[in-house]
């Protein structure tokens, strides 16, 4: 699991089930820990008290420890900001960091002190600073007779002054919405942006398994690798510099020195990215005819372009090698999704409940007048935004799937100078002086990645496919771009790059980063050909993002009257959907079993990585872990009933993209590994989660202990960690 | 597993451990049952004496039920013989009947009657009737100062006499070889040789999961056919005649109406093809880095050619379907033996075996004497036959493995009508008088499957091969042939194939038939090309059988010496390699852990045949079997455990190849299932057991019934087992 590739289609809420009908289902908001049955929590192994984990009038406990990467969650493990997370995100990190010459993704990078600790450019850092219920100031900008359109542009207004409010404290600030709009909380962190790259092992082992092991068990993934948080001499937020010190943080988690066996107690803290449990019957019917199958062939174009691109040099591969390990995880994903989606046949299984439900309604002459209209309105939605689909995919790939290309930055360069323009509070979401910063760093950032041939020959892909989009569904931009041409078919798209990338000044660091401080319409006057077209399509985006507005402002009427009509139709309390904020799963240590005849154990141990090995990639076990597991057993790693070292285990926390780096803790808050991946057989969980089959895969604290301590020899890092290294 | 494929290599024996080190290991002859440890055998279960078993006194008991089809194993289950085998054991039976019109292969047969039960031409049913030691009339012969050939030819001699004697009851006798020639024992077997196929299911049941599942688990094949064995009115045994009636068994085997679970005892009984338990080191460090890898390419090439050529029609597909088969079978199992030993090290450990059985013998003179030249002497004949290797593997798929084909019927009827001016008694092993009716059979029954085009495309292979032979191996008849052509390369090889296959009547079934009567030197003056390319083969070939028999006669001296000096360095007695006779092996239901993090559990349902259907081949469940399965739960057939009907069941049972279609039975010899393969993680089993990773693979008997019940309706033979059918 390394993203969440979710469809981002409309948040259509429906509850799929009478509450979560598994024990072990709910990602849920840390006040909410208290309202759980805290007996049965007990039973399990829970030895905290809700206030441990997370006390709202303090805003203090275990929840200082865990930290946001954006995309990623991660935690601190020393009191020096030592940062634990994922090999796969810290891979950025330590891509930036690469060359031939110092290969640091495939030999692996250990800091020999903290001044030979790398600049992680752009990383970020969020630390949580806890969250206020702000359910009333938004909904009261929702005065009667307002158009959607009007609804969405005043709870947008009210986000922004509650952001700007909150964020005079120095905090990085968020509204976050809940049950579609029947709740709202603003959440608080401290952005740390000087994050540094303390060690990673070497590919082979982060990545052990690569493609062909990515969601599956058993696994032998050491996935996991430290960053640490920097600020200023002052103590507070800063820039990259030499002279900055590790942050010190309220709290860090100390690692678990008890075995760990199955049925033992865990959870999780962290940042699920976007889960859709609530999707009503239609759009997943969408997901698996339509939504699937296109992006399931989009990505599989996409990465033979980036594959056949990669051939043409070392350089090319490290620059292309994020993008394609982002394809190849969404490939892999959406088919797991689209199998998964149809085998369990969740949009005849939701239209069965959703007619229960709609007869319930009916039943009653009160209820028909309060939700009656909800559903049939919400379909209607649905059927509408269907009529636009296939533009919206490209669309899609040309701004958000595309941030780091060359047309991407363009637009992002006629957008910002463009809502610059405006008072700040007027701009859009994404665009204030508050997000400044970051625009500027993902243009610089940029750079490392970018390769012309491979930024064209996807550019063209993407134009390709807009110049082949029905009729009713053009764009109307890159219709005037290639008429321009004056060619047509194929040689219009060559004529139009040829243009675009000629008469561009993007591709240059410098000149990019001159263009973001230029006035709108002096940059417009540039002559910049990637920018001029940017303007263009600016004006479809545009268009596009009102008509979003509109049905969000539908929505927000909606779906919290959904909400309510659930909480009348069944009694248990629900969690809301994922949604990057910050979570509490419990669960406990098991395996399962996949199909018939084969059982999975919850445990893999050392000897199976070494057993995997083959000598060829993805499985060439680097001869130096190798020789270190010979010279075992390690009574001190080693657990007692798998009898070796564990190296990945099996738990039933629920979690999704956005959790990966998420310590996982025993009933104490202490960490036994880092949640990484899910499992094959649950990934629809996003969807609909299982006590059978939803497992969330785990590297296990042992086997990264063992790969620093053996094979690393990362033993100041272990001592820092408040831990003895055994290895002589 | 289909046939055993193991390497004929050279005999070469030494133990490879202290006894069985394994719990189940063990192919024991019957009589060997009473020296089993028989308090330990009731703990696990066995309610039988070893002389209900076999009572060497009156040669009675279940072993009676037991029976050889001649490459697999089967059991007579009613008292009219109604026999219970593999799909894949009566597959040829099936292929033989079916035609584009009537495909029996794919719809599965079920004889409406008796008169509905369809000839099996060439199949044979050997009836177990006993055995003697001949230990001491064999090594009588063994006089010093013979040579080696003499020595062979001595034994030869005597064996032949040993099997006329025998044969004058109207049985059919054998002498086998054990433990390398220390002990000889007679066999004797009734000879049926009018066999029936009586039902076969659809091939998507009987070899559901096809390719793709072969030696895997888990499983969820219907490995299981009937045929019935037929006599003359007299009740003796006679060709097909529909006057014949159905042969009376002495013993017949009960199916077992209890659950079976996890730990249970199993045991099989059945006719084990070939084991090298005791091979040298050398001889499998020449397996594991030349043979195997030489066989495996050439299977490959064989699969393509007749791939290729099964492409051409439905009929020629059915032709060649049963040597795909073989082929691809033979392949699996070649490479999985590759893997296995290289990753056992195999040939390590016993190199380190044999240094220090080579220590104890050199600790003692009386020893070093006694036995100090025996290892470097075999290891000299090893080296020796390396030299001719290549041209041994091409020699081996122009005689034994090609019968079948135009070059095989012409070598046969050379070989035949050279050897019938001999007295019987002087005639090479399988072609005296006793052999003429199977020779005629073969003859006759290699119509079915005789596609020229194919036959000529697998010799033109087969030749090339030998005309790329290195200088010191090369075969004299294929030079001349090719020399003859006064052409040279591909060319010579096309002129020579259409010169072969121009003046032959050797398609011409009765022009065959006519040939095998004619008088030798007639056969050669009648102008037919193949046969003359034949006799003139034969010379090349009888030298190189002349040269195994000096190879036999050496090693008859030094394995049995082997033998002894093993039986004093270790205590345990030793069970005999597998030699095609009957053995007697017992064991549990058993699960294992194929690797890391997977437990495989010991039995599989029928829900697991269902959830593995796609639609597509090997995975095309019939909907038929899907529509019944839907009819459940089956409380007369399902497992109070697996809450299912079971489907297939694993055993530590030590089985290879010939054993397929044995019967399993519990504790008091009742039939639980049908041992049809062996788990992949095993496939080096006949070189080496062990109880974590061999695994017998059975079809369980309720899923057998079920299937009959419930699918095909095969009530009157569930009744003529003694059971009541269920399905309405």
């Amino acid at each position: 699991m390394r993203k969440s590739i979710l469809l981002p289609a409309i948040g259509l809420l429906l509850v799929a089930t009478a509450g979560p009908a598994n024990a072990d289902e709910g990602m849920w908001m840390l006040h909410q820990v208290g309202t759980l049955d805290q007996q049965a929590l007990k039973a399990t192994g829970f030895q905290l008290t809700p206030e441990q984990i997370w006390d709202p009038k303090t805003s203090s406990g275990l929840a200082s420890a865990i930290v946001s990467l954006g995309g990623c969650s991660a935690s601190f493990v020393s009191p020096d900001a030592l940062i634990a997370t994922n090999h796969h995100c810290a891979f950025g990190a330590i891509q930036m960091n690469s060359s031939p010459e110092h290969d640091y993704i495939t030999e692996g990078f250990l800091a020999k002190d903290r001044a030979a600790e790398l600049e992680a450019k752009g990383n970020r850092v969020y630390v949580f600073r806890g969250y206020d219920d702000a359910t009333d100031a938004m909904r009261s900008v929702l005065k009667p007779g307002l158009k959607p359109e009007e609804r969405s542009k005043a709870l947008e207004m009210k986000e922004k002054s509650l952001i700007a409010e909150c964020e005079k404290d120095g905090l990085r600030c968020r509204v976050a919405e809940m049950y579609g709009g029947l709740n709202y909380y603003l959440f608080k962190t401290l952005e740390l942006r000087d994050v540094r790259l303390v060690y990673a092992p070497p590919r082979a082992i982060g990545e052990y398994g690569g493609e062909v092991d990515n969601w599956m068990w058993p696994r032998h993934t050491g996935d996991f690798s430290f960053l640490r948080a920097y600020v200023g001499p002052d103590g507070k937020p800063a820039d990259y510099s030499p002279a900055n010190v590790p942050y010190k943080p309220e709290r860090f988690l100390q690692v678990a020195n008890a075995p760990l066996k199955e049925g033992d107690f865990t959870m999780i803290m962290g940042y699920p990215g976007k889960t859709v449990r609530y999707r009503i019957a239609a759009a997943i019917a969408d997901d698996t005819e339509l939504s699937y199958p296109r992006r399931i062939a989009l990505y599989k174009d996409l990465i033979d372009i980036q594959e056949a691109q990669s051939k043409r040099g070392k350089d090319v591969e490290i620059k292309l090698a994020s993008a394609l390990k982002g394809l190849y995880n969404g490939y892999k994903n959406n088919q797991g999704m689209l199998e998964g989606l149809k085998a369990s046949d969740l949009a005849g299984r939701k239209r069965a409940l959703e007619a229960e439900l709609t007869a319930w309604i009916k039943a009653d002459k009160g209820r028909q007048a309060k939700y009656g209209d909800v559903l049939p309105k919400m379909e209607a939605i649905l059927a509408e935004r269907r009529t636009t689909a296939e533009r919206d995919l490209i669309i899609g790939q040309m701004t958000f799937g595309r941030q780091g290309s060359m047309l991407g930055a363009a637009l992002t360069l006629v957008r910002w100078t463009g809502e610059r323009a405006k008072p700040d509070m007027e701009r859009d979401n994404g665009y204030q002086d508050r997000d400044e910063r970051s625009l500027r760093q993902r243009l610089e950032r940029m750079q490392r990645n970018l390769d012309l041939q491979a930024d064209r020959a996807v550019l063209r892909y993407v134009l390709g496919r807009a110049a082949a989009l029905p009729a009713d569904q053009r764009i109307a931009a890159v219709d005037a771009a290639l008429k321009a041409t004056g060619a047509t078919g194929e040689a219009a798209l060559d004529a139009l790059l040829d243009t675009l990338y000629a008469r561009t000044k993007l591709a240059d660091l410098k000149a990019r980063l001159a263009m973001f401080d230029l006035k709108h319409d002096v940059l417009l006057t540039q002559g910049d050909s990637m920018v001029n077209f940017a303007a263009a399509l600016r004006k479809d985006l545009k268009a596009h993002e009102d008509e979003s507005k509109r049905f969000d402002g539908e929505l927000v009427t909606l779906t919290p009257r959904f909400i309510e009509a659930l909480g009348a139709f069944q009694k248990t309390p629900l969690y809301p959907d994922a949604n990057s904020t910050l979570r509490f799963t419990y669960a406990t240590v098991k395996g399962y079993a996949p199909r018939d005849g084969v059982v999975y154990t919850p445990f893999t141990a050392l000897a199976g990585v070494v057993a995997k090995h083959t000598g060829t990639e993805p499985f060439d076990c680097p001869q130096s872990l190798r020789d270190a597991a010979k010279a075992g057993p390690f009574p001190h790693y080693a657990d007692p009933v798998v009898k070796d070292v564990p190296a990945c285990f099996l738990t039933t926390n629920d979690i999704t993209g956005g959790n990966s780096g998420s310590p996982i803790m025993n009933g104490k808050g202490e960490l036994i590994g880092l949640a990484f991946d899910g499992n094959y057989e649950s990934m629809t969980s996003d969807y609909q989660f299982t006590d059978a089959m939803s497992r969330t895969i785990n590297v296990d604290s042992r086997y990264m202990l063992w790969v620093m301590d053996y094979v690393s020899k990362a033993h100041g890092l272990i001592r820092e960690m408040g831990l003895e290294p055994q290895a002589k």
